[in-house]
Parts: structure tokens; C-alpha cells; sequence
């Protein structure tokens, strides 16, 4: 007799993606595929210092036994690291840590969604989300997007429609979209949140990613200005796209009680996360290094998002639509079959790889009505000649 | 309106314990509450260098994404150190890496439980056990232990009438009773295993911390003897009691089926364990330390035991009754009531609070039928003198 497992695992399927990533293995593949960041541009020094620093200020603090919510010096330096982009009313209790932003979303799932509950989700949206939420039963809705965001009358319906237990959106340079919500489309957002008191995540690892001008105030800073918005706003925050993910050190801002769920939740599912890595992190915010790191990550991702974006148009012409990103690590682009190309983003991907050029269909990213013709393409972790170089591929394999 | 939350929140409640915990901040207080290592035995120096070594050797792999099964020179040094305990047949894929090993039994629990499944544990078990598969929807089972572990007898009863999902044992030096299972016990589990197909779940966070001889091989090592016992085993690992909980570094032996599950499930709900710090344990596994580490902290906590021990004997004589722990963190005592003492651990405890000293009462450690009676002593962070000066406290707490 087999091991029977929980039910709850027949509501996920393995990845299509796990399946292409066994094939980046091949010798000279280019790939367009991660959703990580450059290893290259770990401010390693920096960690290391912030690490030293740690163990030699507070060993106990860093080696022992932690408080589930967190370090609270990395509580305060988060929160001061929140006011600086626009969040006024934060104290170091007003959030919590998590191990990487991906644990505050399977928190929210633990925390919020019995099964059968319906969440509302951005199509396309992350894929670790739409699985993440399906383990605890979650019937997903999908609210189409365009290059401004969520469509918010759509969103609307949609909450009247299914009365969710939540809507998760990735409002700034989202992934698999790269899209920007407008500052008019935040505002509506809150708006609904009080209207149909309806709880807003809003998931934000790429916001201090972006190319040129700053993206508008994320939902959570806005919420200031809308009376009653703040209790029905959760925010996660991550520093895995800007100074690490293997510290694996999230965040999650929400009203009280839900902190104080979550911190339950989490109480049972890892006790807390890792005080070496938060009192690292607690360090490395306290030296001043960040803002010098965030501008060269900013300036060496423009600078390839712009190279990916001039070789994309030189080499795929109409075969490919997209709007260039102003920020985040991903292009979100549409096979338009035009002259007769390639209009299925899986053969394509097939295609690419027999070039020796990877990138990730869009279709697994969709919790319903997955459109077969997206694909996402990371200029991440590539430099400026390699990403000119499987562009190349890319065009010759669209052929 | 307030915020709706999932109904398995229903099936927990807040802990008794935490009440507790806000009262050991009293000055002056002497506390035998914790379940945690004592901090001034960390090897900080050892733990500088591998850290070191790990942002030296392979900083893209200490600071990048990681697999979700784990960091593979991590989980080579666990291989190797699960061999130096007995454990034969094991090579690194046969584990994944936990963020601590509470992560491993919520893993466990995603992965197994059904709402409404059965699950046998210890009654006494560990504390957090219980509100973990409680959150999953268990339906907890409690089989008596004496000072020899779980009575198999009554364990092989419960198994034939509640078809459990698991059994759920912590058999060496167990929280919070300190039993150790012994050899012919251990034998019998693994034949109970086969004959029932049951899956048998050993937590072993504190086998490592023996005081004389070491105690007998664990369940896993044992299971080698026992054909077709080995695919019933999952073993849980911890390196939170011998080295640093701040790293949050266990991991899990099972057989394959269960551990691609569990790393499905581990993928949604942290992506993996902060490489940072798997790569440093794994530099502190290689630095060759960890004998010299466990050597020290046995026979600090050895002394401390005993001291405990014959303090207890003579401070508080036939109001308690306990058997001397071989290896662990924990007394686990009962009150007699002899000469109309205090018979209610929860009574004593507050007085004992009023005398300065802190230890927790037993009853919240049983899923089912408390023993009022009972409570938990920890020896471990308190050193020999104020073990005595606590003990003394006590017996006059108890009169």
C-alpha cells in the first residue's frame, strides 16, 4: 500500500516550467528563463561586513532563538526603510518578518483561505501565488491586466461578483507582466477596498527596481489618503531582488489582527525565520549601503531592459508585441503569428531552445484562461552581449 | 465588518504557555520555562569562520536563490553526519533541508493530513506538534509514554483502531518528558510500522545531547535491520539544539515519494532555507568542529542535570517524583500532593513566580487527558549555581 497523501495536494499540478528549467543545463544556452536577479551584483562585502558585524554586536541575538514576529532591530530598520518611500504612519510593530516574501504569501493562504474560498489574482500573476493558494483551496478568479496594471472596472465586477476573500495583485513592475498600475488605478483600488470591505494584498519584491522616474506610492503608502483603506491593505515586502534572496528575509505589513494571525501561523510553520539572516539584514540597512546598491542594480537593469527592448524590435519585428518595462526584471510579450511566425508560445519555446536561447511560456502563469500566445523573458541575469546574442537566437528561431 | 479568517484557525487556541512567557521579564526571576539551548555555549568563533568561509568560497550559492530540496555540499555534510550515527544506507538526496525542523513537521502536515485524519502522538508531546497538525485538521490521538518512551502495547492498540496517518514519537530524550524509548521499544515500532504500513514520524532534536553512553540507534538507523521498514520511516534532524536555533537549519529523511511532496509543498511555503545559512553550517560541518561542539555542551548540560536532580531530591522530596533524564534539556516531574503540598501544577507555578523561579506546567503538552499534575523543568540556560538557588525557591514554593 502506497503513502496516502493530503487531499489538498490533488489541487496542485507539477510545474510545466520545472520541466524546462531540466533543459538550462544544456551547454551554451542563453537564458532568458530565471526570475532571479544577477549573482554578479551582490553587494558581497557589504553582507560580509553586515555579517561580522552582526555576530560581533549581538551573538546571542544572532545565533539564538528569535521572536516569531522578528529581530527587532530589523523590525525598526524595515520600518524606516518603508517610511523612506512614502509609508507615513509605520512603527516597527506594524509589521512582520517572513522567510522571503513567498512565506507571507502561504501565511495570508494559512491565515485566510478555508476551502472553497474564492481570491481574486492578476492575469497573469506569479505562479508560486496560484499554487501557493490552491494548497489551502483556494478557488482563484482571474482579473485581466494591461500595461497600466489591473483593469479596475473589471476588478470591480469581479468583486461584486465573488465576494473574495482577498484580491493579490503585483502593482508595480509585476511578474510575468512587468506592468505599472497608475496612480489613478491605485486610488480606485483603495476605493473598492473600503467600498466592498475587501482585503487588498499587495505583493511588492520589484518596486525599488525601476529604470527612471519612481513608480507611484505602492497601494500601502496611498492608503493614508483614503479613510478607513488602511485595515483592508496587506503589503509584502522582500529584499531578495535587491540585495539577496538566499538571506530569505520578507515582510508583511497588515492591520493587527491579521499580524497577529499570521505570527500564530507562522509560530507553527517555522518558528521564526533564520535571526542570523535577519540581524544580517538588520546591519547591512543600518550601515547606509542600500541606497548605493539599489541605484547600480537600477542602472545595470535599465541598461539591459533597453538593450532586450532595441534587439526584441530589430530581430523579431511584428512577430512579438510588448511594452517596454520601466522597471522589475521581466519582459511580458504576445506572439502575434503575423507573416505566417509562430503564434504558440510553447512550440516557440521549444524552437528557442534547439537555438540554444530559453525563456518561460506564459500560459502556466494564469490561474484561468491562459492565453498560449505570452511569453516572459528575465533580462536579469544576462549581460548586455549575451542578451543581444539570444535575442538573435530568438529571432531566428521565430522564423 | 472584520476580517474573515480560515476556518482551521478554529481548531487552535492561543497557548496557555505564552500567558506565562510575558511574566518571565520580572526581575530577578529564575527560569526553568525555556525549551531553548543556553546561548553562552554557542561556538561564535566557529560559526564567524564558516560564515566567512561561505561568503568567501561560493558567495553566488551563499546569497542566490537555492534549490528547495536543499544546498547541495549541506546536505552532503548531513548525509555524512546521519552516517557517523548509525544511519548506513543514506546519501544526500535521501534528505531534504528544513527551515528548523518545526518546518519539517509543517511539511509533514501539508503534505499528510486531511481534515479529520487521525494522528497518534506522545501524550506528553511537544506543544507545538499539536497546534501544527491541529492547523492541518488532525484529529490528535495521545498514547501514554512511561520513563521508557511510548508503551508500545497501548501504541499498537490505538494504531488498530484509529488507522492513523502517522505516528508522531520524539524517542530520545523527549520535550517534555525527557523519556528515552528504549532498544526493544524501538525494535517493536519498526515491526509495528511494517505490519500496519503506518508511517512512523521520529523528531529527534536532541539525541546528540546524551549525558553517559549514548542512547540506543535512532528508529532510521534501526530500520536497516527491519525489511521494508525503511519506506515507513521520516525522520526529522535539527541542528537548533547542538549548534544555533538562529540558523533555523534541520531536515528530513524519507523515502522519495514523500520527500518530492514535501519539497512541492516547501517550494510555496518558503521557496528554500536561507542558503547563507545552510552554507555556513555546512562550512562548520567541514571545519571538522562539530565533535569538540557537542563534546562541550554534553557535559555542561550533564552538570546541570545532575545538580538539578539532587536539588530537586532534597529541596522538594516526596512532593515530586521524576526519573533522572540520560541526555536532553528537561525534568519531567509530577506532583504527589504528599502532605497535602500542592497537587496542581498550574497553582504551583504561580507561587512559584511569587518566589522568583519559572518553570511550565505540564497540561498543555497533552493532546488529549491533561495530567495536572505534571510540569517541565529546563536545566539548560540556567548554570549550576542558580540552578540550586531556582531549585531552593521552589521547595519553598511547594510547601
Amino acid at each position: 500500500m502506497p503513502l496516502q497523501f493530503a487531499t489538498r495536494l490533488d489541487n496542485v499540478e507539477t510545474s510545466a516550467i520545472r520541466e524546462l528549467f531540466k533543459l538550462l543545463g544544456k551547454p551554451g544556452i542563453i537564458s532568458f528563463a530565471g526570475g532571479f536577479p544577477d549573482s554578479a551584483m551582490f553587494d558581497v562585502e557589504g553582507l560580509r561586513e553586515a555579517s561580522q558585524a552582526a555576530l560581533r554586536d549581538e551573538p546571542g541575538g544572532a545565533l539564538q532563538y528569535g521572536a516569531t514576529e522578528g529581530y527587532d532591530p530589523l523590525r525598526a530598520q524595515l520600518a524606516g526603510f518603508m517610511k523612506s518611500k512614502g509609508v507615513r504612519d509605520i512603527d516597527p510593530q506594524g509589521l512582520i518578518v517572513t522567510t522571503g516574501s513567498q512565506q507571507a504569501l502561504d501565511l495570508l493562504g494559512k491565515t485566510m483561505i478555508s476551502p472553497g474560498d474564492k481570491v481574486i489574482v492578476e492575469g497573469p500573476t506569479f505562479l508560486a501565488t496560484i499554487q501557493c493558494f490552491r494548497l489551502y483551496g483556494a478557488d482563484l478568479v482571474s482579473a485581466p491586466i494591461d500595461a497600466d496594471g489591473v483593469q479596475v472596472d473589471r476588478l470591480e465586477e469581479l468583486i461584486r461578483a465573488h465576494k473574495p476573500k482577498f484580491v493579490y495583485l503585483i502593482p508595480t513592475f509585476g511578474n510575468p507582466s512587468g506592468a505599472l498600475l497608475n496612480l489613478e488605478r491605485r486610488r480606485r483600488i483603495l476605493d473598492l477596498a473600503v467600498k466592498y470591505q475587501t482585503l487588498i494584498v499587495e505583493d511588492d519584491p520589484y518596486g525599488d527596481l525601476y529604470f527612471g522616474e519612481a513608480p507611484p506610492p505602492s497601494i500601502l503608502a496611498l492608503s493614508a489618503d483614503v479613510p478607513g483603506s488602511r485595515e483592508w491593505i496587506a503589503h509584502c515586502g522582500s529584499m531578495s531582488k535587491v540585495l539577496s534572496p538566499g538571506l530569505r528575509v520578507g515582510w508583511m505589513v497588515a492591520q493587527p489582527e491579521l499580524l497577529a494571525k499570521a505570527t500564530m501561523c507562522k509560530q507553527f510553520s517555522d518558528a521564526h525565520t533564520s535571526t542570523f539572516a535577519q540581524a544580517t539584514a538588520a546591519q547591512y540597512l543600518k550601515s547606509g549601503r542600500m541606497p548605493a546598491t539599489l541605484a547600480n542594480v537600477r542602472r545595470v537593469y535599465a541598461e539591459r531592459a533597453a538593450t532586450m527592448g532595441r534587439a526584441l524590435k530589430r530581430e523579431l519585428g511584428d512577430a512579438i508585441e510588448f511594452t517596454q518595462p520601466q522597471g522589475g526584471l521581466f519582459f511580458w510579450a504576445r506572439l502575434t503569428g503575423a507573416g505566417g511566425r509562430v503564434k504558440d508560445a510553447g512550440e516557440f519555446a521549444k524552437r528557442a531552445i534547439e537555438k540554444g536561447v530559453a525563456f518561460v511560456p506564459g500560459a502556466p502563469f494564469y490561474a484561468k484562461d491562459a492565453d498560449p500566445s505570452t511569453l516572459r523573458l528575465s533580462f536579469a541575469t544576462a549581460d548586455v552581449a549575451k542578451i543581444e546574442e539570444g535575442v538573435g537566437r530568438l529571432g531566428e528561431a521565430v522564423k
